[in-house]
């Protein structure tokens, strides 16, 4: 196999701004050469946040699919330019765009991703591939979680069983058997990660904080079993895979919900069960429904991975049946898995191959996902 | 060069259906092999409307984005079955989609359309090439028309000077010059088709009718100058090319704006004056804008083709300056050609060559347009 690099760009439901991979694809394995975060610019996260409201409007979708595409294109030109790689050496771009609505199950099962290729082909000059969720609602599926092909190729083990375990907004794990192969990868959404720890901080802190690093404000607090048992009795968590979520029942409708039962919790105490209920509902879901033998090697990767909140929480949580593991002890930066993902996934598009597994998003096939342009 | 079959699916602006063409290239040029007309079911054609305002809401945009890619979808399949061509036959499938939002010019430039192909793949098994605007918006253009590299393809002559004139929703023309090579392709929109007239239609018909059948309610009336000279006098006629324009320009607002003015016209008089500010607006840009030397062939098609008091008020425009031909006498149905231009467009894209014409759309450079998806 021929080297080629070729770039990932990922921006999730926290609305917090662009994670950019560098990838080099060679006999060798796929490998991460650099990684960097674009933050949106405020006003830029506010409408986005606007946005992908149920009530967001034509108008503000039309143009931020143009500017958020534009801010796309420049993180992919920064990345190269910060790593002194030419952007004529990059073979392709894969970019998942911004997530406006994701309707994974009912009778109208769509999903809504914007940040236009064509304008990030235009500043890069590459094949961009984009929009890898609508093939899979197309034949059936739920448009997610998509990061269980990619987990496989980066991190399945002949030696020991494996779960990655992705925490953005929202949290989903793919859980790799020991010595298996791509046909026994099965994965789900568990919930969500940072997407209502996000919300309450920016509740508590009026809009100061937007996310609490590294768990400082949740470890003050303690798990407040009334409200975990409540956050544990969730319908989604009963649902079996395949199974996917988003913004729409894990984001300010479920928060003020939780809000309105629970305020009379410290601020401290209330992010502390929010941080449990990610752990416990993840590893609770995991060996609920995943034929798991212990011990399993839990790698956790995402922006929640640097809440030690969250991290403490799943150790817990898993006891004697397994041990943590940040993705960035695996070579991978923990921030970097998404948009590593992406990468992987543009190159199987543009190699044919399937993206979706469709015993992880209900697909009635596998098909070959994304979007191709190239100017 | 080997014989290949396409179908082009269009939805144009007037949001009242979708028009495909089953086309054949080969060397002995583009022909159309059939053409099939399938109506929005009138909920859809409501959705629709309501998603292109600018409060168009986010959740019905993401819904009908899927719900129209799977209508596009069947259209596909039932022209083939139609005509009795199997679909596994079918090269290629070129859609436009369904134009939400479309903001030529301005600080924000951006267009919005949709139709998911990933639905329209999974429904026929073919290679679908859409969303042809935003690569010339990403280059610097308005991304509109595209129409006129395509009618080079179809009418140009060696013998006569031509103009093709497009009656959709939104009007446009494109200039031929006899002989001319496709650099000296030029065209532009020039303001209201159908768009003005079905909304006025509507409204005095109590929505029972959606459009007047043969121009038949506004031939009962008469053109009022005073009126008509306001109507001339919309500055969107003074910009110099390249232009283009939408419903934001043309459409409810402006409507509205009309009839708070010139209510006191009978029905027909308001009617037959629309009409012919669609005529005289066209025939009056073609002169003044484009280096025409008279006598031209001047070539109608779209739905307004069929609107007698449209097509009289063309001719009565152009006097002895030219002759209007429906494109239907030059071997493509008047009412297919904006679908036989999609797989014209597609047909390009998959050859790697230019689909926009950056004296028409105004874009920096040439580019390849649209998007491909093959499952």
């Amino acid at each position: 196999m021929a080297e080629k690099l070729g770039i990932g760009l990922m921006s999730g439901t926290s609305c917090d701004g662009i994670d950019a991979a560098l990838v080099r694809f060679s006999k060798n394995g796929t490998e991460l050469l650099a990684h960097r975060f674009t933050p949106f610019p405020k006003k830029l996260m506010e409408e986005v946040v606007s946005a992908s409201g149920p009530d967001g409007r034509s108008e503000l979708i039309c143009e931020l699919n143009v500017k958020i595409g534009k801010l796309f294109g420049k993180t992919a030109v920064e990345i190269c330019s910060k790593r002194r790689v030419s952007i004529s050496k990059i073979s392709f771009i894969g970019s998942h765009g911004q997530t406006i609505r994701h309707h994974p199950t009912g009778k109208n099962r769509s999903t809504l991703q914007i940040g236009e290729p064509a304008e990030i082909a235009a500043l890069t000059g590459c094949t961009v591939v984009s929009d890898f969720r609508p093939a899979d609602i197309a034949v059936g599926g739920q448009g997610a979680p998509l990061a269980p092909i990619a987990h496989y190729d980066l991190f399945s083990s002949g030696s020991e069983a494996r779960i990655v375990h992705n925490l953005g907004g929202i949290s989903n794990i793919t859980f790799l058997k020991k010595g298996g192969k791509l046909k026994d990868v099965t994965g789900f959404d568990t919930g969500p990660a940072n997407s209502l720890l996000d919300i309450a901080v920016r509740k508590f802190t009026d809009g100061v904080k937007s996310y609490d690093k590294g768990g400082k404000l949740s470890l003050k607090g303690e798990v407040n079993k009334s409200m975990l048992t409540y956050c544990l009795s969730h319908p989604f968590l009963n649902k079996k895979p395949p199974k996917s979520t988003g913004l729409e029942v894990f984001g300010v409708d479920y928060f003020d919900e939780l809000y309105a039962k629970f305020k009379r919790l410290s601020e401290p105490d209330f992010l502390r069960t929010v941080a449990a209920f990610t752990a416990f509902s993840s590893v609770g879901q995991a060996f609920r429904f995943l034929d798991i033998v212990p011990p399993v090697r839990w790698i956790i990767s995402g922006g929640g991975a640097y809440n030690t909140a969250v991290v403490l929480g799943i150790q817990n949580a898993l006891g004697e049946r397994g041990s943590v593991v940040s993705s960035s002890k695996l070579g991978i930066d923990k921030k970097a898995v998404e948009a590593v993902l992406m990468a992987i996934l543009a190159n199987r598009t543009l190699k044919g191959e399937p993206g979706n597994i469709p015993l992880v998003t209900g697909a009635k096939r596998a098909v070959v996902l994304g979007k191709i342009t190239r100017l």
